[in-house]
């Protein structure tokens, strides 16, 4: 009692007028600091592409326009898939894009980004903040000469478009599909073909037959590149993208100039960026689902059978990459543990949440 | 072409030592200002208080410590359940706290925090920031002389521990349950005496048989309070919590005094905590739940014809409280149209990836 009395008393002036009180200060250095960021997205795929630019304006705002970080849509200042490069080399001081684009160099960066079976989108920034997942990503950042920060997420993507039905595991042969390579790997021991194809030119592809299919990210951006109009069957879930992290590059040299607390507005700015992608994925999917349901988009679930083969598929490719890349396994194994650790315990309280609210529409709802 | 190689050019200097380039400068005012915040949480639910810890540390981290904000445990300078009045009145400059405490001022106000049957932490994190929720809720504070941000989520919350089973509706007639207000309101027309009981005081009112239930957040917070010694039926899910938003108060005079860019720097500050606390509890509840189950807690479900008539109930209730009460009708139409909206797509994508990887283990997992 005595102390919080005391407390009451000796800070009642600060608490009623601190801003007043406070005289300002130069001792800490602000200075003028101008960085440009490469994305690996177009502007067009807004929601994906805000991650990158409202990091920028964020950290801008931040330090009242003092670090300055201009952001330049893909293509522009560095090619898509040579964000990475980029920032290792200092073509710029960061870039915004996602580590499996670089799976040729090494399938360990995957984790990054997403991987076959890998976690969903709270489970990642659960394993990124309080597992493992941010400390062993680092390290192997380290090696590319880039701090990494967890800078947005798109929530579960979509399985994709299909020219036909998926029913078994036999629909997948000979299949000429578009997809990320991780994925690739796994689905060409089910005999499917591959496909690397830039964004804007999956719509022509499909158009004109030179792919059977091809998967994107979700309604909201899938709608915009018009898929529904060339392959009308749409799959779910995306299981090689449980989530998709996309994270921000900093070119160590470049971060280590930086004042302490230039650093920390750029954490907390990327942290902020983050709440904000995945927040408008959610706003805006449904009503693009939605939209492109009345517009001819057939969706259906993988069978059971599918998926069940996909995933042993999977644990086979993550068996042999464990066995050449030790850094690969390290990654692995925290996050399959972190993962069987949450399944259980995600399917007691947001799961059983989740999947009564899933009823009360058919019951007439509101 | 000519653009991108003139970019590259103009650039290259920057790019190459931005930081080494630029000059401090010292137009930007940036004074000392110190501030307290009031907690509504005891130091010991770590994971909960770390969202005013959090926001306090990330604040003067990116300010190089000159907005300082000192954090306050529940009842050290203001009672747990009076930080909106603390922080309304300018006793503390801001607090962190749950808006449901303050159902008896204004039900509406429970719209920041959880209402039943209301939103997961992805669709309230989307309302909020895509959707009209922080809109409408900053016009409901402002009477209140206070703007708020969200500053923490728990995810789904646990039903509570009860001594007994539940397995009809008849049998929660008579029960004396600890809870929050708003389900309160609602369980009452089922018959449960509901009993407002603060968190360190439950433990003995349940091994007194003063009580029969009482729930609390979940198994990482319940654990540290021992309730399976002493009621060892553990309910879930916690339906009135789809999850739990927590947020800082900040006085609106206090607040305009500001600097533009420690204004931004608050904001940020709360996005990156609340990313902060959802990632413990994502990380801590798992093994949290396991340990209660080997210390013998009953893990079950609600059982769906109790889900039912709660849900029938909270819908009438929500009608009565719409009918007199504007600003309530308005933010739970708005809440319920974006729910609504989110439920079918959530079921697809991510529903069905968690349904699908909640298979996993049972198959024999990695």
């Amino acid at each position: 009692m005595q102390r919080r009395s005391f407390l009451k008393k000796a800070t009642l002036g600060a608490a009623a007028g601190g801003a007043t009180l406070a005289s300002p200060v130069f001792a800490q250095e602000s200075p003028t600091i101008n960085w440009r960021l490469a994305s690996s997205f177009p502007r067009s795929a807004d929601a994906i592409y805000s991650g990158g630019e409202n990091l920028a304006k964020y950290v801008g705002e931040a330090t009242g326009g003092k670090f300055n970080i201009r952001a330049f849509p893909a293509g522009e200042i560095v090619p898509a898939l040579q964000v990475l490069d980029g920032v290792q080399n200092g073509t710029v001081e960061c870039g915004h894009s996602a580590s499996y684009y670089y799976f040729g160099k090494d399938p360990a960066l995957s984790f990054d980004a997403a991987v076959p079976f890998g976690l969903n989108t709270r489970q990642m920034n659960a394993w990124m903040r309080h597992g493992d997942g941010l400390k062993l990503l680092r390290e192997l950042f380290k090696t590319y000469n880039i701090v990494n920060f967890p800078c947005g997420y798109t929530g579960t993507q979509m399985g994709g478009w299909f020219r036909n039905e998926i029913k078994s595991v036999d629909d997948l042969k000979g299949l000429k599909f578009r997809m990320s390579a991780f994925a690739g790997a796994v689905l060409s021991r089910l005999g499917v073909v591959p496909q690397q194809i830039a964004g804007g030119d999956i719509y022509p592809a499909l158009e004109k037959g030179t792919i059977d299919g091809a998967e994107w990210i979700g309604p909201y951006d899938d709608e915009k590149l018009g898929f529904n109009k060339v392959a009308k069957y749409y799959y779910f879930p995306g299981w090689w993208e449980g989530t998709l992290q996309v994270s921000l590059y900093v070119n160590q040299e470049a971060y280590n100039k930086l004042p302490k607390h230039y650093q920390a507005v750029l954490e907390q700015a990327s942290a902020a960026a983050t709440n904000d992608m995945i927040a408008k994925y959610d706003a805006e999917n449904p009503a693009a689902l939605r939209r492109l349901i009345a517009n001819g988009a057939q969706l259906r679930a993988f069978p059971k059978s599918v998926m069940d083969a996909c995933y042993a598929e999977s644990v086979k490719v993550y068996a042999e990459m464990s066995a050449k890349s030790p850094m690969f396994k390290k990654l692995y194994d925290s996050m399959v543990a972190f993962r069987d650790n949450e399944i259980p315990w995600f399917r007691v309280a947001d799961g059983s949440f989740d999947g009564y609210m899933g009823t009360i529409g058919r019951n007439g709802g509101k």
